[in-house]
């Protein structure tokens, strides 16, 4: 058993580095976490839609912290046209984001069909911008579609979208279910999958009374789980980390209110290549670990972006993670906060 | 549309009335809300194991609140003897409470196997005293059982039981799921079910997230809250109202804390009749309120306890769901915190 451990360039592809006073307290915490690459979600308030909103925030992240790349995606929404897409890839914006109105944290500008976007579609298939998913329904209950079932309701949509634009590269992103996995590995080399580390440790017991577990997705069953763990298992290389690190106000997380839900998210970016270390370590996957963090997400998108060949050392660790983190007034727990994780970051570089 | 409803001496077969001061404040609430007949739950600290506590708890309280008829039960454990049977049946002890161990509040001395109490259920059997199981089996990863489906994989119990004891009333306690909806309706005349109210309300959806919500069952899908509307709209004479109303500290149930869940349960006590009313006008069934809170469970209980025919009025009501209620250092929040319910008791007896 390896007490070190060394990882080239990890790359986190799905991050939420926030706004104002909380973007400043949480976008360092990317590097903290062993990250060198982070791809940036668009779902600010307002939303991100054009390269120069992009643009604007990729200088922000950067003032923060200038030793992590970040990779800029926009909002899907009616503002984005084909002569936009064409602006974003000249100007080195990655993809693009679709949310499903109301599912998730400021989804309220979330997209409802598919059919309106297909100009905007085949111009991200000519410029090879990629179309990232957050692949849930809304919840119906005519319907019987709940947060249960809203993910694997949404798959027929990926696979209709992959037959319309199969040279379109999709990334089903954060998924949760078994049906999910078995989905995108039936579907072309143009479509892969991120995983979070959250969803190879939980399961719907985890969140089930326990806010600050709570997230979209949310955990599914244990079978869910496995499916997750064993295609990683399996060195699947359209399958790689993001976080899907989704920070928020501590108080925004215990439910105060006996009417409001508390926001969705779970927070792991201070933690984060520790905490994978740990997690494929615990269901003997821990020799696939660079690529799942590194070298399968950096291939799908072609990036070399913070790749100058640094590598991140782990050593074994009997310390615990952080209670919170806290900047000004605002306070974030992270994910398995008080607890031990096995592993530590020995040297950030 | 009627606007006032007469109900016959509603019962809440399924109630949890706690100890010590938080016994003082939630005791009052069944009369408060409606009901003349409480079945009592024997989940305290340390559990109703036999007749002299569950008589010693009744007199506290009838201490509290003389208006309500006290339906006590004993928890099931090793310390019950066919002896001790017979003595509760004597005493008149209603009911003998099965809790899977682990699976919901001071469940800790609950039952793993039903083989060890073949006698104790002869015995009741025999003495004609009622099992009123939680249908829930431990949740077990390594056999993909979770919350979601913990009800669904405990029926086969439910089954062999049944078959064992033909003859041996068994109630389902707060059915969730529509295959336990099915499979009791396939079951004889011996057993029955109970149906929480807030139940017939909530899914998935509303307590992911929101920590008033949770209870243990957890509510499911849709398609399976369906379920429950249906078997009560339909009057079939074997399913009935248990609250399973239960209160809890509300410090116990906003999640303060990112390491431990919160506290499991939904307390509807103080509205539960005009709530009830509400539920069933939602869904076409305002006709079946009387069978449905009080006659099916009198007569599957022989109960008529508390039945001097009183009558509890309902009227329209426009007012708003109290926020919470106090009494010295503890407080409750109800469930349709501020909301309105759309029916009040008009006069309480």
């Amino acid at each position: 058993m390896a007490d070190v451990l060394q990882v080239t360039a990890p790359a986190d592809f799905h991050v939420h580095l926030r706004q104002g006073e909380l973007s400043k307290l949480v976008t360092p915490h990317v590097y903290q976490g062993g990250f060198h690459l982070a791809y940036v979600m668009p779902n600010l308030k307002p939303p991100i839609t054009n390269t120069d909103q992009a643009l604007e925030y990729q200088a922000q992240l950067k003032s923060i912290d200038d030793r992590v790349e970040y990779l800029m995606t926009l909002y899907l929404s009616p503002e984005l046209t084909p002569e936009e897409i064409r602006k974003a890839k000249k100007n080195g914006i990655a993809g693009v984001k679709s949310y499903p109105r109301g599912v998730t944290t400021n989804s309220d500008g979330g997209i409802e069909s598919y059919d309106a976007y297909d100009a905007v579609f085949k111009a991200m298939e000519e410029e090879d911008i990629v179309l990232n998913l957050h692949g849930e329904v809304p919840s119906d209950a005519s319907n019987n579609i709940c947060v249960l079932n809203a993910e694997e309701t949404f798959l027929p949509h990926l696979v209709k979208l992959h037959t319309k634009f199969p040279r379109l590269r999709i990334v089903l992103e954060h998924a949760t279910t078994r049906a999910a996995i078995e989905t995108v590995k039936s579907l072309g080399d143009t479509v892969a999958c991120t995983i979070t580390a959250h969803h190879l440790a939980i399961t719907v017991d985890d969140w089930a009374g326990q806010s600050y577990h709570f997230c979209k997705p949310v955990a599914k069953y244990p079978n869910d789980r496995q499916a997750l763990r064993d295609v990683i298992k399996e060195g699947h290389p359209r399958f790689f980390l993001g976080s899907d690190s989704a920070p928020h106000h501590t108080l925004a997380k215990s439910t105060a209110s006996p009417t409001d839900p508390c926001a969705a998210g779970v927070y792991t970016s201070p933690i984060l290549l520790p905490l994978v270390a740990h997690l494929l370590e615990s269901f003997g996957a821990l020799d696939k670990l660079e690529n799942f963090v590194s070298g399968h997400g950096r291939r799908f998108y072609q990036s070399t972006a913070g790749f100058a060949p640094k590598k991140v050392r782990l050593r074994r660790s009997t310390s615990l993670v952080e209670k919170e983190w806290t900047l000004g007034d605002q306070t974030v727990v992270p994910f398995w906060a008080g607890k031990n994780i096995g592993w530590e970051i020995a040297q950030p570089e």
